[in-house]
């Protein structure tokens, strides 16, 4: 079997851990039970999205073609096209698995806390975290929207207003029981994910903010928007 | 002389008083001793620079031609080209542009007022009115970031930094006459404006929420974010 990287990389890791839980989803059986072979499968789709991701952020969707994918992994066009049909359908998965994950992690943030405003701190801080994690996904997600299909656009558009819903559920929740207090919920909804997502354009990893520092900010000024931060 | 547009478009009178205002701008007189010429060649400039944006909007800046920007203004490549030395400059003047008329409008905003909470509301107020005025050109900018060659990158980047500073030494200001109270002035800087910003991937026109409602919408929200809002 040809392998898809000769040397490991640091975002390796990563790679496995994701792979994992992946296909552990896709089976819908728990880890032990997972084969081998779904594992190399997960594992091999993570690391061509990384790289694609990589590559669409670095040059931009239209200038990359899949034999660029195929080089950062050291492998040919032909594994690449094993895995996915063709360079729109990589770029839908990125798009695909970044709503995913930011909706697990954003109900999760929620379902995991009693009161409205420990819920929003855990969201903006959770969502804050996979924002500097994922400062690359954010941005191919956020500047490649016309590169997708008409279909896929709106199929992407559905599910995002599905993570401002939470947020705007969680805070209309907090004025009812007058913990919060907020002119226009849906507006200030998108304003606390709008400044979180925007981080993406200036925070980087070795700069004077730590990815804590930041989701400590967020959370503190999530709760200032809703004039619940004392 | 050819014309550029046959009929005229719902944009066309945006660009009459743009142009008016730069070539007053252009040449540094008052706008009563500008020559016709002038005029029309701020005119026409501003002409392709909106069909440019548009073009760059809808399709992405790679899979525009300078024949498509041309076809939207029912003229040729050469009238483009006469203004224009390529693509690529066509790109870079709609960054300098906006950066341009973020700056001024940001800076007017702050020197209109004296009190840092006016600054901030009257801040907030003009650049939410300057977002939702020109969706498409905030949308070009934050999408066509890797199409600009490295040094117009970084002259967008030292240029867009600037806004976020005049925000911040208001903030700071404020702070040091404790109207403000805020944990981190730059990174409450950068997410006002980043919330802001934000708006053009979510605000039409046609929806629930007006202009100016999105304008005191945003008003409010920064004085929550400083700790001002009562």
């Amino acid at each position: 079997m040809p392998t898809l990287a000769k040397t490991p990389s640091p975002r390796r890791k990563t790679a496995v851990k994701r792979s994992q839980k992946l296909s552990s989803q896709d089976s819908g059986k728990d880890s032990s039970s997972i084969s081998l072979r779904d594992e190399v499968v997960a594992y091999r789709k993570e690391r061509i999205l990384q790289a694609a991701c990589d590559a669409f952020y670095e040059h931009g969707y239209h200038e990359c073609t899949v034999e660029m994918i195929a080089e950062r992994l050291s492998g040919s066009k032909a594994i690449v096209y094993y895995y996915f049909s063709d360079k729109h359908s990589i770029l839908y998965e990125i798009y695909r698995r970044a709503l995913d994950e930011a909706q697990i992690l954003i109900l999760r943030a929620a379902a995991d806390h009693s009161s409205c405003k420990e819920k929003l701190v855990a969201i903006a801080r959770a969502y804050a975290n996979w924002v500097t994690d994922n400062t690359r996904t954010v941005g191919v997600y956020w500047r490649e929207v016309q590169s997708l299909t008409p279909e896929a656009r709106a199929a992407v558009f559905a599910e995002q207003k599905k993570i401002d819903d939470v947020v705007a559920h969680v805070i209309r929740d907090g004025v009812a029981d007058y913990t919060f207090k907020v002119s226009d919920v849906q507006t200030t909804a998108r304003a606390i994910t709008g400044m979180i997502t925007f981080t993406y354009t200036w925070w980087r990893d070795d700069k004077r903010l730590s990815r804590e520092a930041v989701a400590d900010s967020y959370a503190e000024m999530a709760l200032r928007l809703v004039g619940s931060f004392t």
